[in-house]
């Protein structure tokens, strides 16, 4: 059997101002068929068709603060899913003041939405979880910027167990008791006998994480959050030749965002946001490798598939 | 002597909803080295740099409404220009709430702006002067939209008599009575002998004109406002199979815009704001010119040079 989806999309990677090549932060993340739009930069709806997305099965956004390069697509893509006719209520997790500005936007162009926005207003002051279903959680903690900001965690619920096919006769268990044995129990089977867990099933594979950290400056604090993350995906700015302007402007360089991910002991780490000033972004690759090692960047249409 | 530049560049042709191939409306018109941008959709500072235009030289834009396809690019592009370090006030033509808005989305990001925007609040009233200075003016005038909206003329001043070299000895006249003969009058010269303006003036380029409307319904007191234009824009969303539909959205369809210029009298029409439902566009122009011939379309970078 395949195992469920677990993708990352990345929609754009400028930072502040975009270019005709770098769109502002956008990232979609598919959870087993979730679709978790984090961050909406300007144009983030055009980048979602030139992806070929399902652009409607969007129905949870997360935004992580509001500087213009985080959200300003944001308007422009909740109002092309009323034009589509759009029925399905969406989440939008966000800062609350976004409420606000969205409904000044519809207000003035006297748009009674097709569908229900349920606002979620994010706080920063520890791991907040903000939604769960059956397969998925997501979190927010507290990051540290110029203005109010935070990361989000994205993680598979665990795996049920799985049946070993071998050593289980499933003509002698009920549906009902296949389930419990996927959840780690022990089951008596039709003919009164005890079946031990142990014996029938084998571990499943593991749950898998993604962590999203942008804006921030190199903050030690972000570890606990991201701790164990298969996939951590780390703002950087600048190179470490800027780092003051780093220091001053709160954002982090790429060697930083590598020492967070050392320190954090993730699988996987993705850098982006970077500056319009870096054309050319192998040294962000050079400077984060010697402090560690799996580091790719992120690119407009890239996907990470864990 | 080459003539100044009177130029138009359609930055996105879209109604609406953008897709990968039609940005949202926006474009660019610079008169004698004047850079007027014209609606602001999201995105329209991503096709600024596409087209390599002289970003920083806008000084004045012009927001016809407040439907988002002509606005939520512009929160984007003041805030790049700031990031560029813009000092050069700006000057905002447009409804008043847009003013609000852009207030909001600078107190949230706790943006405070490197340079001053002047804001200059449309009617919708009557042909109004929103900007004039030695060389243009522009007006906006009332349209029918299912909002506040209004369209926009762009004048060229008359332009002086030319000095028919053959005709004056220049030695004999100042430079003070060359520019009263250019400006139509009679001069004495050193001489004490009076000069006839007709005997050594010859007429001058007619002074150009370019008229914006959209979003409008088929609306005949339009014609008054855009009378003899060189060169009008007017939005065709529809084709005329979908007439009704263009009604009810307060919309028009090509048909209609080709009668709006035939009406007008002006010189060249071009078409645009197209649903995306259109992929072909060849139609429009089919549809148009039996009733106006000089018509053509609008398209992403297309220059119109009068």
């Amino acid at each position: 059997m395949q195992r469920q989806n677990f993708e990352l999309l990345i929609l754009g990677t400028s930072s502040a101002a975009p270019t005709t090549k770098r769109n502002p932060s956008a990232q979609l993340l598919n959870v087993a068929e979730r679709f978790f739009l984090i961050d909406c930069g300007e144009a983030t709806q055009i980048q979602l068709r030139r992806y070929k997305t399902k652009f409607q099965k969007i129905d949870h956004i997360f935004i992580s603060h509001l500087h213009g390069d985080h959200f300003l697509g944001l308007p422009g893509f909740l109002a092309s899913m009323h034009l589509l006719g759009r029925k399905q209520e969406i989440n939008i997790y966000c800062p609350k003041e976004l409420k606000e500005i969205i409904d000044k936007i519809n207000s003035v162009s006297e748009t009674r939405m097709s569908y229900e926005i349920k606002w979620h207003f994010t706080k920063n002051d520890k791991l907040n979880l903000l939604f769960e279903d059956d397969k998925t959680e997501v979190y927010s903690f507290p990051m540290k910027h110029r203005i109010f900001c935070t990361g989000f965690l994205f993680k598979e619920k665990p795996l049920l167990r799985k049946i070993d096919k071998f050593k289980l006769d499933k003509n002698k268990v009920s549906i009902a008791d296949i389930n419990n044995l996927r959840k780690g129990e022990d089951v008596i089977n039709a003919e009164g006998k005890k079946i031990k867990n142990k014996d029938v099933t084998i571990d499943p594979e593991e749950a898998r994480s993604f962590a999203y950290c942008s804006d921030t400056i190199y903050d030690e604090n972000l570890v606990k959050y991201i701790k164990e993350v298969d996939l951590l995906y780390h703002e950087s700015t600048f190179l470490n030749d800027k780092a003051k302007r780093a220091e001053e402007t709160f954002h982090s360089t790429a060697q930083q965002a590598a020492k967070i991910a050392k320190a954090g002991k993730v699988k996987q780490l993705i850098l982006g946001h970077y500056s319009a000033r870096y054309v050319d972004l192998t040294p962000f690759i050079d400077e984060a490798t010697p402090h560690f090692k799996n580091v790719m960047l992120a690119t407009e249409g890239k996907k990470f598939k864990i």
